[in-house]
């Protein structure tokens, strides 16, 4: 069994920012030389998430509405609990958290063995700073 | 080490509809020979997730309704921005992230190692039309 | 190719409440003897969730309102389905799928391949009584 392990990073220029990955994910299948198996795609950081989706704009200015509504960014009135150690992104955590935060997909032939629309996110939710995704593949 | 690759085939007649996929998961490790690793079940297209939860026929009513309320189907006022791309199903590609998308399982002496009451559920939630989900086993 | 399963238990004194499991994973990865893989962490029970985030009281606060408000454990007025049943815990099937339910991680160097932040937390959902997390490793 062979196993192949990457660190990918990001800087965004937006708090909030998606990022398509699928290409870097593929780029490193061929790298590992793996071409049966499993691949794990984790952010190793707390205030992003990696998700599986259609590459359509409208759509993910749609996620970000959902994320808003269902947990505001900046409440008015009392905040969130963990904003009092001094951080202003506890609706990143816990966005992070609605949206799966990671994916295992699987390699077959070589690359990413993905249907029609599947397309792999990373969705930085805390971001301006460089952040690590692990990729992590093991196979034959 | 050993692989599995298998797509199953769904057609479901209603839009949203749920069906228990853990007998078939089963039979596909059987095909495998596999008798200890890791199963990892994914739908291939970006409407319908997988989760793990009880088979009661009241509880999917309830994921329904949660699904609903936090997301509505056809929201009144302002649409998603995916649905002016000529499409109506932007709920769909939301709610099958809040539903976590795709589960992986561990495979022991042959089986689905599942606790009491976990059942394997395939979510469609743009139905009515053929879709596929991938299986990969790999292990000894 | 090696694998490792073992089954950790766990019995909370509250309803609900989340433990820091991040150790207890460790120590299965080093009883393992695999040194390069993949972890699968995932509850035998559909009423809990493994998920990874930070360790501090009140982004685990802010994890407990947000689900309270998105999905109320005891709604006035009409109950969930699933609670005609004489359960009522259907909040809980409902919350541990939000939180995303499991996690799948990297095994690098023969420990959790984790970034700086990142620790895996048990959240359970309808305690007081004995649930298992099943731990299944494979890899070199």
């Amino acid at each position: 069994m062979k196993t192949h392990t990457e660190y990918l990073w990001f800087d965004t220029s937006e708090r909030v920012e998606f990022i398509n990955i699928t290409r870097d994910i593929d780029h490193e299948i061929g790298r590992s030389g793996i071409t049966d198996g499993l691949i794990l795609v984790n952010p190793m950081h707390i205030t992003a998430a990696v998700y599986v989706n259609d590459a359509e704009s409208g759509l993910i200015h749609d996620y970000k509405e959902m994320l808003k509504k269902l947990v505001p960014q900046h409440p008015s009135g009392e905040d969130y609990r963990h904003n009092l150690t001094g951080e202003d992104n506890a609706y990143a955590h816990l966005w992070r958290t609605l949206m799966g935060h990671q994916v295992t997909m699987a390699v077959t032939d070589g690359r990413l063995d993905l249907g029609p629309w599947e397309q792999i996110y990373y969705a930085e939710f805390d971001g301006r700073r460089r952040k690590r995704v692990l990729v992590k593949i093991i196979g034959n």
